[in-house]
């Protein structure tokens, strides 16, 4: 397991302009876990005022991916395979939170889930839950 | 089946304010069917340059959506119940489409496919395909 | 809720033949929950020894629906609308265990997750993790 | 890509206990696609009468890996990551068919999709869709 580059992560998550775009920000990270939020506004929903399935997803999908970094190699890339999320409730709220673990690493492709809640007038809710297979990407030989 | 009702469709497209953020287009509607488009701008990728698989997901999610829609008694809302994503190649170019297929409509749930191309150059590529479950919520009893 | 019929599923377990054909039984059932187990033989296997996908994927699924039957209405019937299943690790060993736990009930469908152990030289290991959307058809109108 | 070994395609099937007992025959391969049968019997059903949603996920299971395995190096293994399965309609009939194909190869994970229909009364009906994820294990180096 690699050391813990945190200021890397936090500088990905910066350099990736559609999570920037989107407003999610790195809360937190340990080997194997992460943790993101984002603080809704009116362009996050969708017409009957529900955020919109997309932005959960999302926010599964990125918070997964950076999980499964940490567990990775030094200079290894991860990548998506798949992801399915399903959505539990209509998330209404003022923030959302997501929390992602890694279930299984591996050396070829990396087992994470990613829990979504929204928190609203205090209380948190679990929205949307997903479960991705994620492909790492060894470095490149020297 | 319902008339095909295009117009309120589109309206629909642009109620969704993060579908409107996102740049999304209706394209094509028919029966059991939906297109929609997305000019590419930086701000929808990866630090990679690449497509962020949330756009992607999002786009799948959507179309399948409004595909489900086109089948549904008239006054019915359609939700997500569960979307899987497959990313089946890196998505670079200048547009994307996605095509959306009902599989098998149902009085409860609706099964939908979506493909996702990324036009680069001319050539289109299939980037992402998703297959969803969607709730057809019946009209409120009069 | 309904009372929780446990007699009645243990009629039901019995009833399915493609679970009695497999061995399956029925280990404890309550609000929402079902546990399962199955005796390994050479028949469930694939050609390297291991167990095959098929049999973790038949166990996650019924003890899947059995939890989701546990929260329906009296007289309602539970049908998968789909499931996903990820392979954590290859199983091997004497006996596998299913756990399976409702996270979101709901009238029109159900989410259920199920976790299949195998258990070898007295350790268990997580072998697979499914997640499922189950369809409730309620009772015909009297 | 290897060259089309069906002889050793086929006495894997007859060596995979599973796959046997279950009673699945192989009934044609190609590059990138496999087709196999089932005969139904009754041990195959759900209490109701209608084939097991299990025996739909294990054909389309292993039609998948098979598919995938004749895209891979010779040598190589082919390991299910995950398998979603949507129950599109209850099977009832006489006999299974499987067809899966892959829809994205690589070298690390192969995309597959997979359609189980249901023969019955002379007329085929899609019973099942499956998309899985294939981990491509390459072969031990010399």
């Amino acid at each position: 397991m690699p050391v813990l580059d945190l200021a890397a992560l936090q500088k990905q998550f910066h350099l990736a302009p559609f999570i920037a775009d989107l407003g999610m920000a790195l809360e937190a990270v340990a080997a194997g876990e992460c943790t993101t939020t984002l603080a809704l506004a009116p362009r996050h929903l969708q017409q009957n005022g529900v955020v919109h399935a997309g932005v959960l997803a999302t926010m599964a999908d990125h918070t997964a991916g950076a999980a499964a970094w940490t567990l990775a190699a030094a200079g290894a890339a991860v990548m998506t395979a798949e992801i399915k999320v399903s959505f539990l409730r209509a998330a209404v709220g003022e923030r959302l939170i997501c929390r992602a673990r890694v279930i299984k690493p591996g050396r070829q492709v990396c087992f994470v889930e990613a829990e979504v809640f929204c928190l609203h007038a205090g209380a948190e809710q679990l929205a949307a839950k997903a479960s991705a297979t994620m492909i790492v990407l060894a470095p490149p030989s020297p």
